[in-house]
């Protein structure tokens, strides 16, 4: 079973794919989706929906697990994050493939077992449980492995 | 040519599509999208994007007007609007059709010539506008007529 990971965001996303084989997890592939700054949004949009859905056709993973979204405050660069994760929701649904959301807690807690590790600890972590020669780069690739991590054995609710 | 005009959410979403013909504009059709609250989010989302994919080959609009989002306070629900809305201008782009924002006061300016007008005033003047003999039901519908009016006309940028 593939698990998908991400790390969303509209000019940087995330990504990781995780599987399991001989009782532990390891990694797949890891990158990160990029979109042309220079481009209008609904354009950078649609590229991140192209690129996502030739992820999807590569390795074909049962699962998506996505970090919940949460902005103490609504600045225009949260709004458009929103944006971006809707369509990587909805075109999750439209290949049948499951989605868990974990909080950025239980990331933290399911790499260290601690909810509030620091960015690097988690980087490190990272490494350790996929058994890499280096901590991914760059950092969303990263993230978005941990979130893989954190949402690929998890119950769905 | 026609213009879409959208009133984004995730739970209802009103469109609106109107027309130029003898020099002014005309109501083709409006309505609301609505999705089933019961269903989990990302099916939700698939829901509003088959419904639209519908709208666009129907009535194949070459414009689509799109309120722009703004929020105080980031809210649960403010961010599953912008999720909805992701899908949205996604979905405009794949199709081709040109994505014209417009502001809440551009829109009640537009159509009252005042930029604070009461949404009662503002639906009166979309029965006017398009020559209708009712305020359009719902009020989703009507904002949805109210914003492809007012961007209409307007360049792009």
């Amino acid at each position: 079973m593939r698990v998908l990971g991400i790390d969303p965001g509209y000019g940087r996303c995330g990504f990781g794919v995780i599987q399991r084989s001989d009782r532990r997890w390891s990694c797949v592939t890891h990158g990160v989706i990029t979109t042309d700054a220079g481009m209008d949004f609904e354009m950078r949009l649609l590229e991140l929906r192209r690129d996502l859905v030739e992820i999807f056709d590569l390795y074909e993973p049962r699962r998506m697990v996505i970090e919940a979204l949460f902005f103490a405050k609504s600045t225009t660069t949260a709004l458009k994050v929103a944006e971006a994760r809707g369509v990587i929701l909805m075109t999750a649904a439209e290949r049948g493939v499951e989605v868990v959301e974990v909080k950025p807690n239980e990331v933290k807690l399911a790499l260290t077992g601690y909810g509030r590790a620091e960015k690097r600890q988690m980087q490190e972590m990272v490494k350790t449980v996929f058994d890499l020669k280096e901590v991914p780069k760059p950092d969303d690739a990263a993230d978005a492995l941990a979130v893989a991590y954190a949402g690929a054995e998890r119950r769905r609710y």
